[in-house]
């Protein structure tokens, strides 16, 4: 399987990147790597790897790098040679199974849109990410939507239910619920009772109505559905908040002997649990709507991050996510096509 | 002072609001509360205050209360004698300096514009919390106008300004900051934009920009901007976040003896940080843009919040909070007036 990795996006770099991919590749035998950037800066990084896995990483020269500041949906379509468009365009032409960037989220959304291509049936795309929670919930749209429609809701819903069953093989059929800003019916704004009324009418999810920000750690939702923004604030909320609290341990640690004894004893256990809360664990999101696999490494992403946001391409492709997705809007188009005859 | 209390809302009713009010008469000897709810059910719970706070304790019977699931704005019309709208009346007639309720966020909110009414030039107003981040933080708005017009955030902006200046007593000039979900100028939504454009050309405010919800807790901004749905997800998620690491926490410490010896050994220092990330420290949030002192505690509070809550309608009106914003409304119409004439 061939993934396609953009070498120069996020703070890092190639510098995070090449690593990352020779990590992923040290886990996967079967997994090729386009990689895709300056190859003189690119290759010097690749020395590290062993024979083998160096075989698997193919390097491809892009003389172009999006910036993160500029004009996201220009850039795509100016910078024909930038490592993430040529990325997107092996994923297009089939060259490449997938593809994963640091880069900028508009800059993959624009690229999932207009190199990629849409799935037919899906107006917007959405990000989608597994949270370091209770048991792994589903947040779509973490950022790619900033504002939605209530039909954008819909299938973002929809597309939800489909990962967790089929990629992630929940064995229940996935929760659904809306996220609001609180759990009775008066709550919500336009959009999001809109949503709730034709989520309501759908026999095809298991809609568990409004969640709360608060109770998405806990698991009460398997998908949690909401707007690009409302997503966006709540998974750095998590992100923010997790960082502030490990310089709060740390520093709370140092105030007497007692306290750095105790931290001493309680080392292992408390470094399992760090890895549990860590965001690199859940390195990629997923581009959700679009004819490929697209996964958004975090922009601040280091080596294994970028490791698990490959892994994360991985699975969508071998798991057969994109067909089955498509498969069900085909399913959901039909039925309001015939329910439209009827009518 | 006499601070309007209502008893019956919140999770815990009476049994929590009553001995809240015995704990904030403990810590502030001039302060007198109007206990309102269902006397029969208040009066026992008073039996434990010893006499010369139940002297300041005076209790005035509300026949009705009202249901967080009915409509806000009919529950505070219809809804005549029930104990949340006599406390906003006691304040619009002056009999209070302000009022403290646990119920529902919906109604605080149509009591504070239909009773207690809005100050002038404040089209909507904004629930402002203290969060307990590294330094404190004044998230407007937390909840009251779900989705907002430019003009709402930039009045947020102003009175969340007056705010951390006259009441908290900041140094500086408060840093303000749109929250949005990036911090290049390309991100935030058409509200957002056209609020940061204002906030821009305006000479009074320490405007900052936006800020990412994971810089808020390490206070990259003294005053967070936002709508009251985006403040909503961000307090909900910090407060959930908390929960559950600190049920990751007390799982991994059971892990093994080791653990256990260590967690041991650092209980002291723990608790101390525990109480430092506890949202009952910060128990009131005060409803900006209303004639008065209306402060809506957490609707969980138990009686440590309550006191909190009390305290912070109590510190609102002892430094003059409203009289302040009152007045840099006033100066800032003031300069609109003066700039159309000019025009």
């Amino acid at each position: 399987m061939i993934i396609a990795v953009d070498a120069m996006g996020g703070d890092h770099g190639a510098s995070a990147v090449c690593p990352g991919v020779i990590e992923a590749c040290n886990r996967n035998s079967d997994l090729e790597i386009a990689l895709i950037g300056d190859k003189t800066v690119i290759e010097p990084y690749l020395d590290k790897a062993d024979g083998s896995v160096r075989s698997r990483i193919h390097v491809v020269h892009a003389e172009e790098v999006v910036d993160p500041n500029e004009s996201p949906a220009k850039a795509i379509r100016c910078k024909k040679h930038s490592s993430m468009r040529i990325a997107m365009e092996m994923v297009r032409s089939g060259e490449a199974k997938g593809c994963v960037s640091s880069g900028s989220t508009g800059a993959i959304v624009a690229g999932g849109v207009l190199v990629v291509g849409r799935l037919k049936g899906i107006d917007r795309p959405g990000l989608g990410i597994l949270l370091p929670t209770k048991k792994p919930v589903f947040l779509l749209d973490a950022g790619a939507t900033v504002r939605c429609k209530p039909l954008n809701l819909v299938q973002f819903s929809l597309m939800g239910s489909v990962y967790m069953k089929d990629v992630e093989k929940l064995s229940s059929s996935p929760r659904v619920c809306l996220l609001s800003n609180g759990s009775e019916e008066i709550k919500g704004d336009d959009v999001i009772v809109a949503a709730r009324e034709r989520l309501r009418a759908s026999d095809d999810l298991n809609f568990g109505g409004y969640v709360e920000a608060n109770r998405v750690p806990m698991g009460d939702a398997d998908v949690v559905v909401c707007d690009g923004f409302s997503g966006n604030v709540m998974l750095k909320s998590f992100e923010g908040l997790i960082k502030f609290c490990r310089g709060l341990v740390k520093e709370t640690i140092q105030e007497s002997w007692l306290a750095k004894a105790g931290a001493l004893l309680l080392y292992p256990s408390m470094k399992r649990l760090g890895a549990r809360v860590d965001y690199q664990r859940y390195g990629g999101s997923a581009l959700m709507g679009v004819n490929g696999a697209v996964i958004k490494a975090h922009g601040r992403s280091k080596a294994p991050a970028i490791a698990n946001a490959i892994g994360v391409a991985y699975s969508f492709v071998e798991r057969n996510a994109l067909e089955r997705i498509r498969e069900d809007i085909a399913q959901e188009l039909e039925k309001v096509a015939a329910e439209e005859t009827l009518c």
